[in-house]
């Protein structure tokens, strides 16, 4: 095993996302978990907690004043990281996993969040980190990334390339869905139990979704965007529809991506299980002559991709490392 | 138990719709199978071949020149009843499960479905069947129905209440998922195994697929559809989103099936697990203002409204019958 | 529909037990539910509550003193019955789905459900009502009938035709298994989410469970039972393991059968699948010449034949209906 | 990355168990796949036939007289190995995935795989690699490793360390569940389909499954043992019930297993989820009082610890690495 120089800290460990993010080191070369927190847990072993994890580790608080750290995952929800942002950057670079720092405007913020952003949050100047679409310098000189959500990398990665050839006409559709897991590990109500979920599927939010304003961020224009359940753990699969003036090919789709290890353009609609925890993107292209749409499918597992791995892969940049250092690429099948 | 007076027939009565219309009947006060056919399995019991259907039942050869019966419910692979409709309509009225007969350009059928339409076939009138959009008088005196295919049920339900709006702009997206059912019981390759589909979600003919023309046909004008497959055995949601120059409203869509039992306007996106064994067709509404979308999200149960049951509310209404007779509404939960 | 001559109670309908008793009524020829109570939800329509329903019942509060009714089915935790079943006696018969009266020795009550048996209850005389096993005479003149548990029914109907043909040497294992939906709708803790449970496999309460006792009873010795998870909502499957002096027979359990609408004797291990929604229990008999065990599986529906459909059947034949009115035996498949 | 010294040749690649040992081998610090092979498609890229696979390997025909490795798994049906082991046995070091040679009498291979062992197969002494149950030594120094089958992983997991104790009374009975992945990628009858597996669980082979004498040689008496299909595709949990003269202990199967890696002794029963993709086995020990019975749950991924992780664990064993070498321990969750 090589040196593992990089030390890091995970707060909010024992959700789905931590969990990962410490499983996903556990065979990276160069860095290891140093600190791992969880709210009301203090004290008690993370295996505990998430007992498919094997690990020492054991949970502490989160205490920002006396946290030392060369990168810190924040894994918790809205509101936390605008909180304690600010004092974290004084000791540690911070790659944060919620919504808090990934909207540019206060005011959409706001809206979607339904939060204030409180005033010592102007001063932090996040970058956005999804590495394929991102100003790769830019990501390696940040204190503080905004990690993308996980519908917003599924729909970006697929609709960029579209955007980016001046090709597309008016609203582009994002049908997207997602496995349960995206829901996180404390949502206790009802609806998510296993004889609610198991066997069916439905939309939800299908207007309005907070993810909605991210992807028209970097879309650079309004974009039609419905999420739905799926039954089953994990994974997203995003269908955008979108009129184009021009045929799209896949070639474009690999030239877009040349040289970037997590995007690969496939021959057929992919699976989302052909990710299952992998850090991969897949995407199909496909084009309806009939009506002029381009319609491309993109896959990635939303707890790697869509969310650790992605903040891996943010790490390893910032730290200097080859993006894909440590992190996985074939799926995990049947 | 009301007099069984119907006489019907089920030919390929061992695949998921055939045995699904034997399950039903079971229950339905007004009709009895009579004769159940199955292609390689003459001689044997259908309760071998399908072990969860308890019946009496005996598979015959299909022989349509000794046919006799009230109705008779082809649930054939398509060619089967463009080849044999003209002589069973000698002796018997028709409900075909397949495509043969829902189109109406002869050219459009032998594109998408890749065969010949026969010649003696340009005779036979069949009425597209659903219910909710077809005229009823029409239905009722067919001598053979056309059955909807699974995914126009559950598109154009949702999209006819707007098209006939005339508030729809450009071309309307039906982004489809189906469960695996929809496949069929012989489709034996490796894709279809349990293993491969388990856990995992992916779209297949994005473009292009048979049903398009169909939906396109009673829509009158370019829809762009694609399908997806749910890991679950039933179940159908189509997601539409349609450009409109009016917010559209739950109440248009209610006046609209005003007094059809099997459509029901609700109150959120609704799972396909609240139609399991339902002939149901659940609807909901929504309205994205910042980009003029109505976004409606309907669910059915492939096997019932999508197939089985939708046959037998076509029949239902060929015999005179109230076109809910022995069908269930209430889904099987959880 | 045949006139509706009897008036039903459902106490916590809003559960999964009692929701499927509404449900099933439904279907009913001679019953229908003229009230329905739900703890915290009185003045709701029940089919809020429960949108796969689609009735127009109205919750009540509960209130023994007003009710009246042909039949109550009381669908309760622990504790409900006990407390209030002395008064409904008064005006109604009562069908207790809890573990209230299974049991015939307080103390052995007390032990495993872990609280007291009032007073007032030990006037109280149930009778089991698991109708292929109990005395049918009996049982038609109850006034308070135990419904079994969901495991109970699907052990004992396998393990009784061994037991009864005096074969059985030592402690027979009763290894199950059950959909999640056996836990209730109201069990809210992590471990019941779905993306804790899709995809796995596990036992628990291997040693102790509060049904053992209760398969013990009727099996005049002690029993070794352990219960698992299966993923999946409905369904139960035991598998007997019975050291045997003589080896078993189809035969013989179907003679112990005979006549029987729902149990039926099968030629291969059954899947849970084929009674999804039936009150069927599917049995299959084999034997271990090389270690001389009896190995028997059986199949239910947790919900039907181990909880809904069973108190249904125990209400058919309390009212003095053949004791298969009403009720489903196809299963809903796929 | 370590030097990746050690050639390996993969014979039937694209196999879930082939496919699983290049996806592991993929982060090994030692070895790489040198040769993939499969049956049908020489000549084709692996990763078109296995699309999560994530690698260069184009698939070789099987030529045992040109095969040059260090170590080659055998990933085919039974006979194979049989066949062509003693040609391979001078070019390379084999570990069979197969029950060629885990069987010593060969009366019993004969009469469970109904198929003659060939004459040559006489001089291939074998060696049975469970490495926590076998002879490390002897491992270490052996030509041809019998990998073991899934089902006895985990059944002798949980039994041996009873069988041990000298406490077992009787035929202790062994009931076990496996996901899908079990039957292989090549069964393509309708039994394995989606829709006829999703949301049920049942028995087969409940007497006489191949796996029993395998289990029983190392338990060195009979065993009563049951396969039961779980409704996922990963995952074998195995109960045992034995009648025992003295109560269990963790602590007696802490000691047991002291010191190996892939075995951990919990605190409640474990969930094959908790496993998935990762190389250990947990077991949980309960006892009951009332019938004087062990009751021991284990877990394992039938295709990692039940198959390629321990043929990995036997190879890294057989080179002279831990055994833990590259193999991963926490699970894929959720």
């Amino acid at each position: 095993m090589a040196h593992r120089g990089l030390r890091v800290a995970v707060v909010g460990a024992s959700g789905y996302a931590g969990a990962e993010i410490v499983r996903l080191l556990a065979s990276h070369p160069c860095a290891e978990v140093a600190l791992a927190t969880s709210g009301r847990s203090a004290g008690r072993r993370l295996s505990e907690l998430c007992p498919w994890l094997h690990t020492d580790l054991v949970l502490s608080d989160f205490d920002p004043a006396s946290l030392r750290a060369d990168f810190t995952f924040l894994c918790q929800e809205a509101g936390f990281a605008l909180e304690h942002a600010p004092e974290l950057l004084a000791t540690t670079r911070v790659i944060d996993l919620s919504g808090d720092f990934r909207l540019k405007e206060p005011s959409v913020y706001e809206r979607f969040y339904q939060r204030e952003r409180p005033k010592g949050a102007a001063d932090v100047r996040a970058v956005y980190g999804l590495p394929e679409l991102t100003d790769v310098e830019e990501l390696a000189d940040a204190k503080i990334v905004a990690n993308p959500g996980c519908y917003p990398t599924a729909a970006l990665l697929a609709l960029m390339p579209l955007i980016a050839s001046g090709t597309v006409v008016g609203t582009p559709i994002v049908d997207a869905k997602s496995g349960v897991s995206g829901a996180g590990r404390s949502r206790k109500e009802t609806d998510y139990l296993f004889s609610e979920l198991s066997g069916g599927f439905k939309g939800y939010a299908m207007v309005g979704h907070r993810h909605t304003p991210e992807i028209e961020q970097m879309a650079g224009r309004p974009v039609r965007f419905s999420p739905h359940l799926i039954p089953a753990a994990r994974g997203i699969e995003a269908t955008i529809h979108a009129q184009v003036t021009k045929p799209p090919s896949a070639e474009m789709f690999q030239a877009f991506y040349n040289g970037r290890p997590f995007v690969q353009v496939v021959g057929s609609p992919p699976s989302t299980k052909l990710v299952h925890g992998s850090n991969l993107c897949l995407i199909n292209v496909d084009y309806d002559a009939s009506t002029e749409f381009a319609v491309v499918s993109s896959v990635i597992d939303n707890l790697v991709k869509g969310a650790a791995g992605q903040a891996i892969q943010n790490m390893n940049i910032m730290a200097g490392l080859p993006e894909e250092t440590g992190l996985p690429v074939s799926g995990v099948w049947p």
